[in-house]
């Protein structure tokens, strides 16, 4: 009767986090793999999440004036090749085209491995005066890198759903003042969505965006120590629209280049969403993304079976804006339910039997911390909301804490080295240069720097790994 | 200071459709076309419109039990070619993938004409048992089919947007029903959501998509005189879930194959709609899938600009669940505004003036009619309802009427081939052989069976087009 993929993660996600992760997404019935490496099935409980985090993101950009559009996914190669920054950053890891039915296409094709390119061909075509700006669109939709990589389900793969945000402003001032106010959203779609605490800064000259004048992040880490990038906001400046002959006449009726930005966030955050939040049971899902925050599993005994059903029916009925599932398969035991809907991540669990019909009460068990909860039915919506709110807040904090506490401040490379082999995020005093920023990644075996934050303290003295003076404190850890 | 795309359209709808229609939609600003033939842009007017559609469509599936998913965008050919008559249908327009960098890959890979195959192919590990059933999963997503016809925006373009919806159930009769009930959606969205009157039916054998046991159809005229097919419901039986070795084990504990449906529609249902619903001025957008149903214009005049304006915020704040434009630019004329808007489709324009200040009124312009209403601000909230109403049943009385006065019954080939030349759906007795059909095609210089509607008298005699006993009554005409 019980199911391969309900036998529950067989590994803890401290013993072996990529084990973990791998089963706790595939065990929550998530994700399935193709016979196309790399390009994996998004099953409804992931894309129900997808969705969650588009409606979530859609209303905040919309509200702030951006408005969604749609481009073509192929993207000629001469078009591509036209800034030459971006097209080295992306070449390696394009699929082309080549082929229509028997026919060889003239030129070959891209897929979008983003659209930078396309959409500013058809930006200098719309924008010819200051009154045609801003221009603000954003797109939804799926994205092909051919990466060599091993695939990991949401946070590599080689087709992936995103939005990339791509603006045109007449100044420079309103440009940069966006590309900040973006990344507030992005902080706000993990911390407030998903309950996943975010360090925001400014991406070094190495690991900046290809073709941008600087990137913004929100960075995080994962349970196993290593870091990873959740979303980036570009300020391009005019590198693409003068690549693309992006001009407005200005209010004195001189032409200028227009100034832009592009950002995007991805399916990846999902997969970063569900790494920092899981436990060894699997998934676990913040109740504010949650689809169904709530499964009632009522507990049969023969005599009492249509009492049962009918208190879960009334239970269904007063949670429904908690998108509530009911589980009355009569062949699968409780226990088979638990661990099934455990798997899956559902935040709250309610259990209603025939001793609680007496008292007209039900059992909430908590998915985060397993509590056991007796609710009276009359109170239980109230108490459902309540309950929800401080799985949601527990998530956050645990996440933080865990952020926060695995932060080292180093004074010298011998801390630094240190605080990367433990893997920690090293925050150190740092120069900024290039080839700093090589050197440090060849001596400590792969570390890059995460970002640099925005608050910044006085800088005095050198640089932690070199003899320059240092610009500002950053963050260095092994990345994902 | 007027812009080039807002000189209106320069040819009228029936003296030459299809100039009209590229004009109407381009000066819309609802496409743009790239370097890609048939790889359109989806401005935001028409981006946002699919958005209307999607949330409409979505949320009838939903209620009904189907889920969202994602299915990778690439397909193994060895896939592609698992269903010998479906492969046969779509390979002469499959874009092929065959390299990524600069590497050629092992297999060459489809971007997906349509997904059954890769759905498919996940769904036989999927299901195990009667209780894995009815499994139905849609998914939102683009589609590319390179097409040699010229491209005609929404009608015929390369990459398209689409819901392809794909179920299997237990029995043959719970798929069947499921076939008829999706056609009902579709019904629902063309007629209710954008005012567009589709006859239902089944599609020939010759006209049924390639690997289903039958497809069924909403189909509608053009103003040209041509028919144009909206939407599809397929009932693929066991084709597919023989090829892909779909099986379960049912309540006795035997082995099963499982019965499929697959059902589309794309974005062509926005062109469908612009074609049916414009006239000399441009596009109308139908209010109910209009995101912007007013525009609110306000009229300057230098003493009153202020008094003015802060009536229009106080329209524009009493109309927000119509989602109102406000038109505030002030180096523009209203003549030019109207113009604009009209050109836009915007079902309602609410002028305010100096002297209507006085009486607290604002004059309610219809995009269909033209008819000019004075209206109490007081009152305008409630009377604009009603208007967008009245408009939304005057479109539809009106498609309605030209999609009836244009169907002809016949009686004999010389009718027939009149009322074909006359541009007419043409109602006829019919065999429903494929070889006959072929032959009217040939004899009529292209008209093909539109579908065979459900509601049929009974029939005796002979077909229209053979000797041959008649088995139905179908629709013929002329196709896009």
């Amino acid at each position: 009767m019980v199911k391969e993929n309900n036998l529950g993660v067989t590994v803890g996600k401290q013993e072996n986090f990529s084990e973990w992760y791998t089963q706790a997404i595939q065990k929550a019935e998530l994700v399935e793999y193709t016979d196309v490496s790399g390009c994996l099935i998004l099953r409804p409980g992931a894309y129900a999440l997808w969705e969650e985090l588009r409606t979530y993101f859609d209303k905040l950009i919309k509200r702030d004036g951006v408005k969604n559009a749609y481009f073509p996914l192929l993207i000629p190669e001469k078009l591509l090749n036209k800034e030459k920054e971006h097209v080295e950053g992306f070449s390696p890891e394009v699929a082309w085209v080549t082929h229509s039915g028997k026919t060889k296409l003239k030129e070959r094709l891209a897929i979008r491995p983003t659209s930078e390119t396309i959409m500013y061909e058809a930006y200098k075509k719309w924008i010819r005066s200051w009154k045609d700006l801003p221009l603000r669109l954003n797109q939804w939709c799926n994205i092909v890198r051919w990466e060599f990589k091993n695939p990991v389900p949401f946070l590599r793969t080689r087709e992936f759903l995103w939005q990339e945000g791509h603006t045109v402003f007449a100044t420079k001032e309103e440009a940069e003042k966006e590309t900040y106010h973006i990344l507030d959203f992005y902080e706000k779609v993990f911390e407030d969505l998903m309950a996943v605490p975010v360090l925001k800064g400014l991406k070094s000259e190495k690991e900046k965006f290809a073709g941008a004048v600087y990137t913004l992040s929100i960075e995080t880490l994962f349970p196993n120590g290593k870091a990873i990038q959740a979303g980036t906001s570009h300020h391009l400046g005019q590198n693409f629209s003068k690549a693309f002959n992006i001009k407005f006449l200005d209010k004195n009726e001189k032409l200028q280049y227009g100034w832009q930005n592009s950002w995007g966030i991805s399916t990846r955050s999902l997969g970063i969403m569900l790494a920092v939040h899981g436990d060894d049971k699997g998934i676990i899902l913040p109740p504010k993304i949650a689809p169904n925050k709530v499964v009632i599993v009522p507990i049969y005994f023969k005599e009492s079976e249509t009492a049962v059903f009918n208190k879960a029916i009334e239970i269904k009925e007063k949670l429904t804006k908690y998108g509530p599932l009911l589980d009355c398969r009569a062949d699968y035991r409780p226990g088979f339910k638990f661990n099934e809907w455990e798997l899956k991540g559902i935040p709250l669990r309610i259990e209603i039997g025939p001793r609680d019909l007496e008292d007209n009460v039900a059992i909430l068990v908590r998915r985060d911390t397993g509590e056991k909860i007796k609710v009276s039915v009359d109170a239980i919506c109230k108490k459902t909301g309540e309950i929800l709110h401080e799985i949601q807040d527990n998530l956050y904090a645990k996440a933080k804490e865990f952020l926060y506490s695995n932060i080292k401040e180093v004074k010298n490379f011998d801390e630094f080295e240190k605080g990367i082999t433990q893997k920690k995020i090293v925050s150190a005093k740092w120069c900024g240069c290039i080839k700093c920023e090589e050197n440090i990644k060849k001596k400590t075996d792969g570390a890059k720097s995460l970002n640099i934050p925005f608050d910044q303290p006085d800088i005095h003295g050198k640089c932690v790994a070199c003899e320059k003076d240092a610009k500002y404190k950053a963050y260095f850890a092994k990345s994902y």
